[in-house]
């Protein structure tokens, strides 16, 4: 494999916990991220991805899942430096432990119809469409001057 | 996000295409990859991950797929570094056009229960795991002095 086929790429993860008819949710503070959003993170190098999301789980909610599935992949292309910005976005099939809060801000579970109409972090929304099976892939291209928009796959 | 949060990543994909009992196969010759294998290769700058397989499928096999499912993904690591090789499992849900072969190697349907019993390209029957719902994630680290094994999520 030629080395110009690697480009720089971030890998990330975020998980959907579903208990019945609520969802567990994250009120994100102190970063640009903030509002209702998913446990997630980046993952670690050495690291496998699904691993990764067990994690980020475990550390902002307390929880341990497990039997995940994933959904699809958020994609963020950059245009200049040609770096790849991938979330893989996973659903977890089960989970046990308590719920605890981290300073990644408060934990808890909200009725997934009431969390649809609530304030949700930047993207949320269109993250939304994979995690409930509507996509595989949101791709967006970006650069210094414009930000983009989503293509769906 | 920090800039150390990028690492070199390849991006490539692979495409199962299914016909009934029948899948779509590609002998691969003039590479390190050699045996019975599914069409896929490397995502190009500004390519979705689904765009890339759909163009690759049909660079090598002369169909055009659609309605694709992400089965999974094939993670090998380097320890020395740092480097990710990420390969996305993709199932075709539909699938129009003529086969016609390209310098890749032969492509031609075949029952899915002889491919199992073929010489297959390497790793494949680990790829299998995913393509088959078994599996999820494929897992590996590796350095000059060692190739790994997988472990599976």
């Amino acid at each position: 494999m030629a080395i110009d086929r690697y480009a720089p790429a971030a890998l990330l993860n975020m998980c959907m916990v579903r208990n019945g008819t609520r969802v567990l949710v994250l009120d994100k503070v102190g970063s640009k991220w903030d509002g209702l959003t998913f446990p997630g993170g980046h993952a670690e190098p050495g690291e496998s991805l699904v691993g990764s999301a067990i994690r980020e789980v475990r550390e902002e909610t307390g929880l341990t899942v497990g039997k995940l599935k994933l959904c699809g992949i958020v994609h963020w292309f950059n245009r200049e430096d040609g770096s790849h910005w991938l979330v893989f976005l996973y659903e977890a099939g089960e989970f046990s432990g308590e719920l605890r809060y981290s300073r990644e801000g408060k934990v808890f579970w909200m009725e997934m119809e009431d969390f649809l109409r609530s304030e949700l972090a930047p993207g949320m929304r269109d993250y939304l469409k994979i995690f409930l099976g509507e996509q595989i892939e949101a791709y967006g291209e970006y650069d210094s001057s414009s930000t983009g928009v989503f293509r769906f796959y």
